[in-house]
């Protein structure tokens, strides 16, 4: 039987909008093609989201080190990576209303998922849409141009001096900053092979579909580590990040039957394995998560360009390599939209009422602690538990509504523990904390909720 | 008499580079218009900063909220902000070696500082370039041309259907984002007037003279907050943040005497206040945090722009209006290099050799700990106690060389704590932990360690 989830993404986009959570980008102006700007509450869960990956692949991994590398780079690095020439969707605009579509995203949504365009050639895809007269998303005619190919980089120029316009990109992915920093960092850290490279940042992609809210955005934040071995364990390593990989997502929280792995169809001409961790998003299986065996593509291509040496010297044995490498990246952003959906659920109270709650990881959640005084006039007293933990976690502050009204607004946005401070407080200092999930409650000192609260919120 | 620093920009890029702080960026390619690439420990204390900045500003701020607003805005939020229009460098065109040159550049060098160019206007700032044949800094000659501006935004097209071209730009300043969010904020967090916003995010301005490291660079990281108050209360609050802003830098361990407040000679026209706080950089006194009464400019702007209400409605008295706004901002760029100006310093020790020492305060450095076995056979005992420590804070481990060697591996990058395992260890579970700074060594139970170091790296 199929299982029975509440969350749509529409009703996702709603409370995000509505929770402080996230805001379309430049709204007041209309927005701004699928940007999204992160709220109060955004903004806390995706830097948790951030700091439990940092701490799970930098912080805890043996010979694992952080990097954070500059968004623009030298343009040369973007020929040796293949972007320049080939980093390109294939693209049709309708001769009938002027718009541009993704050919593979035509035939994905003409064979509702059947066909897999990723294994076509360009030639086979116009081949495809000709035949079945796929329509036009927009006007519904199926008269299309042949495909043309454009370049997914944001272009910019550096321009320093007169006449010189020095064309450079806006990074539409975050690796090359490791590669071109293996040595750099080797070196500093005295690594030995093998050893890991993490970095967290943003990279830029000029998609004419992006959607699906924060799942394919033109400015995104990725999450990424690639591990240097030497050839022969690579395969090896291959299943360990698989594993590790899977392992954080459950971790995290997300359910084992929302998560698949999915082998890639077709590898790029470089690389020996790859395979996808798809999620069960609202609008169904999608990547999440990607572990590549890239070979010693990289870093040779790198030393080609640059004609700096890319050799690492193994100081056991004497030889001289250039290191596979094992990638694995996660978007920041994605992954976030998937604890969003994991986490959604209405539940259905006594009395026919009907509660949103996010059943986040404490780890991930925005507020730890949210401070209601049963009535305005305990703000002092708990005015003054709110400094206190402040000064360990984020805490929230609430005092306007029914206490009943209060416990919703934190269970849409999944804070896990609720402090209620009422006369008693006054005279003995303890407070009621109710459990989001359980919405059960239980009487202890105010003094041990500090360390009640950091016990529940390590990852 | 005036202080001896050991501190040059000099040896501070040195010790970057070679202890894998920061990295000069696609360094292999020879670089990329003074980029950065910050390195495995770089990283951690880039991290640092930007959490106590948060945990400062935001967490610990009653009535302030974060945000993380996209860098790819609406272009008409630029033109309501006055980017579009104005936000330019005065450049002369040298006519003999066809280089590039800011004029206010050229006079402040050329004067030492005695004359500022802020309080110049263009024909101004060539009327004293051409009297006093100011030269050019790349051939010796003074020949240039009048001054022409050019705009420090970098422009890129979005481009999603053929011919459409639309600009759009990398943003300049994170503040927008603060400001196109107000009422979003507002309204989802119920946050009653004063309230602030906080955002720590990038920004790029295509600077034709970027320099001093990290000081000045095309891309870089703002950590800004801005306070909506009622006009009449401005005031105060403008002082409060001068005030805050003040401690902040004391409390991160920057010394007094090398932190002055400056008032801006000139006031842009719609400001009724602004000042920086300056501080003795290896290079100099120079802007580092900057607090500025906008009073409703940018709120009003945005209001005539969008076709949107910026009105606040104030629950209490019903009054309309729209709030003043007081910015707080600071780069954690120029912030870290403050930091790490700070921090260096050169200690003779017993025997005639010198240590080099970061005094970074704990909260700031990358490991608050290096776990070092005094023999590699007792690597087991110490690995133990590095992933156990590991699970709480960033740690290092390291037993190559002799544990002197190690120590001045460790005060180069500014590690608060080293503990080491000796054969004593395996027989009662003591260790001795050794303190930067002092150098003194105390023995304690290896279960304590945790404790002690997590109560010194509070911020």
């Amino acid at each position: 039987m199929e299982e029975k989830r509440a969350v749509t993404m529409d009703k996702l986009v709603n409370l995000c909008k509505s929770r402080g959570i996230i805001f379309p980008g430049s709204e007041i102006y209309g927005g701004m093609g699928n940007t999204w700007d992160y709220g109060p509450v955004g903004v806390e869960i995706k830097n948790n989201v951030k700091r439990c990956w940092w701490k799970r692949f930098v912080q805890e991994s043996d010979n694992s080190f952080g990097i954070d590398a500059a968004i623009l780079m030298n343009p040369t690095v973007w020929d040796a990576s293949g972007h320049t020439a080939s980093f390109s969707d294939p693209k049709m605009d309708c001769k009938e209303c002027k718009t541009r579509h993704r050919a593979d995203t035509l035939i994905e949504n003409h064979s509702k998922g059947a066909v897999n365009p990723d294994t076509m050639t360009n030639e086979e895809m116009e081949a495809y849409i000709f035949e079945h007269k796929v329509a036009c998303p927009k006007c519904g005619k199926s008269n299309f141009t042949n495909i043309r190919t454009f370049n997914l980089m944001f272009q910019t120029s550096r321009g320093v001096t007169e006449g010189d316009k020095d064309t450079i990109y806006i990074r539409p992915e975050t690796a090359q900053g490791e590669f071109v920093n293996f040595l750099s960092v080797q070196r500093t850290t005295r690594a030995k092979v093998p050893f890991g490279i993490g970095q967290i940042g943003k990279a830029f992609r000029n998609e004419i579909t992006p959607g699906n809210f924060i799942f394919r955005t033109i400015e995104f934040e990725q999450m990424e580590h690639q591990w240097f071995c030497k050839e022969g364990t690579d395969g090896e390593y291959y299943e360990f990040y698989k594993q590790k990989a899977h392992e954080f997502l459950l971790d995290l929280g997300l359910n084992e039957n929302h998560l698949r792995f999915k082998d890639h169809e077709k590898l790029a001409h470089y690389a020996r394995a790859a395979c996808d961790i798809q999620y069960l998003f609202p609008m169904g299986w999608s990547e999440l998560n990607g572990i590549h065996n890239r070979t010693d593509f990289d870093l040779k291509r790198h030393q080609e360009y640059s004609g700096k040496s890319m050799l690492y010297n193994d100081p056991f044995t004497n030889e001289k390599y250039i290191p596979f490498v094992i990638e694995y990246s996660i978007g920041a952003d994605r992954l976030m939209l998937a604890l969003l959906s994991e986490a959604y659920d209405e539940e259905q109270l006594d009395g026919g009422d009907t509660r949103v709650v996010m059943h986040f990881h404490p780890a991930i959640a925005a507020y730890k602690v949210a401070i209601l005084p049963l009535q305005k006039n305990l703000g002092e007293k708990a005015r003054e538990l709110y400094r206190k933990l402040s000064k360990q976690f984020m805490c929230t502050y609430d005092e306007a509504g029914s206490i009943g009204k209060r416990y919703r607004r934190q269970d849409e946005i999944g804070t896990p523990y609720c402090v209620t401070i009422d006369f008693d407080t006054l005279e003995d200092n303890t407070v009621t904390i109710r459990d989001r999930d359980t919405m059960s409650q239980i009487r202890m000192n105010a003094d041990e909720v500090a360390a009640f609260i950091q016990q529940k919120i390590n990852f």
